[in-house]
C-alpha cells in the first residue's frame, strides 16, 4: 500500500486534540511510520502567513485570506506532505481543504466553485485519501467551545456562522462517502474512538 | 471619461521611476484627480507580504510565491484601487499583473495558463484600460541596473532570465495593441518623455 494522506476535520469543538491521540496511538500500536502535521502553519512561512492573518493592523479580505491559505498550503504540501508520502510515510494533518470550504465557503461566502479552482491550481490531483470528520450537533460544538473561552463571544450571529460551517461540511461528505468516514463526536469518548480506529483500520484493509 | 486605470511596467532598468514623474507632471498639469500606487506592496498586507517573500528563512517555492503576489494583489484592488475608480479618482499602478506574467511566468516558468486563472480569480473583469510599457534592450537594461548595484551579481544566467522576462512583456503587448503602449526607453530621455505624454494623451482623447 502507498503511503496514505489522511485528514481530519470538523467545526470547533468537534474533539480533534482529543482524537489526534486516538490516531497517534493507532499508527503508534501498528509501528506505521507516520507523519503529524496541521494548518494553517505546518511550514515557517505558512506560520508567518497565521501571524498576518491574526494581526488586525494587515485586514486581510476574505477572498484575500482564502489566497494566502492556498498560499499556505501550496508550500505545505511542496516541503511537508509530498516529501513524506513520496518517501513512504504516512500524513496525518490536522484540517486540510475542507476546513477552507466549510469555514471561508459555507461560513463566509466565497462560493464553492472559486474554492475549487484554487484546489486544482494548488494541488494538481491530490486530495485526502481518507478523511476523518468528526460532527456534533451546533448546540455541542458551542458549549464546548465555550468553555474554552469566553461564554459572551457566542451571539446569534455566530450560530447561524457555524451552522453553515456544519452544513459545508456534511454535505461535502455525503457527497463523496468513500472519501469521508463521518464521525458521531457526540457520544461516549470511548465509543467516538472505537469509530475512529475502525474507520482507520477499514481504510488500511482496503485493496490498494 | 470613466476613471481610467493605468499601469506602467517593463523589464528592470527600463526606467520605471523617471516616467513615474513624467506621468504625474502630465497629470498635475491638467488638474487631473489621479492616485499613485505600487506592487507588490500597496497595502500594509502587501507590505508585510513584501517582507516574507524577501525573509530567507521563509523560502516561498515559485508556486506559493505566484498565490501570494496575487494575495496582495487582491487586497490592493479591494482597498485602493476600486475604491479610487470608484469615486472617479485615475489610478497609475507602478506595475500590475504583466509583471507576474513576465517574471513568474516567461522568467521562472509558471506556466502563463496558470497565471490566467489566477489573474480571473482576483480581478474579476477589471483589467489595465493603459499599460505604458518600457522597453529597452537587453544589455541596456543590465548595464543601467549594473550601476545601481554590483556587476558582479550579473552572470549568464541572469542574462536569460531577463531575456525570458522581456519577451514574455513584448509579446503580451503584441497580443492586445490596443492596451498597451509600447514605448522605446532606450532614446533620449526628452524622446521618451514626448512618447509617453502622446500615449496619455492619445488614450484620453478616445471615445469612452
Amino acid at each position: 500500500m502507498q503511503a496514505q494522506f489522511i485528514t481530519l476535520d470538523g467545526i470547533d469543538g468537534a474533539g480533534k486534540s482529543t482524537n489526534l491521540n486516538v490516531i497517534r496511538n493507532w499508527f503508534d500500536k501498528r509501528r506505521l511510520p507516520v507523519l503529524f502535521t496541521r494548518e494553517p502553519g505546518g511550514t515557517p512561512l505558512g506560520e508567518a502567513l497565521r501571524e498576518i492573518l491574526l494581526n488586525p493592523a494587515t485586514q486581510a479580505g476574505l477572498r484575500t485570506e482564502t489566497l494566502l491559505m492556498f498560499a499556505a498550503r501550496q508550500q505545505h504540501i511542496e516541503n511537508v506532505i509530498l516529501p513524506a508520502l513520496k518517501s513512504g510515510v504516512h500524513v496525518v494533518s490536522d484540517r486540510f481543504t475542507d476546513a477552507t470550504f466549510a469555514y471561508q465557503g459555507g461560513g463566509r461566502g466565497v462560493p464553492f466553485a472559486d474554492i475549487e479552482t484554487l484546489e486544482n491550481w494548488v494541488q494538481g490531483s491530490l486530495r485526502p485519501d481518507l478523511t476523518l470528520l468528526l460532527d456534533v450537533p451546533l448546540e455541542v460544538s458551542m458549549s464546548r467551545i465555550a468553555q474554552a473561552r469566553e461564554k459572551d463571544r457566542f451571539e446569534q450571529e455566530e450560530a447561524a456562522f457555524f451552522t453553515r460551517v456544519r452544513d459545508a461540511y456534511l454535505s461535502r461528505a455525503a457527497a463523496a462517502p468513500e472519501r469521508y468516514a463521518l464521525i458521531d463526536s457526540n457520544r461516549d469518548l470511548a465509543l467516538v474512538r472505537q469509530s475512529v480506529e475502525e474507520a482507520l483500520s477499514r481504510h488500511f484493509q482496503k485493496p490498494a
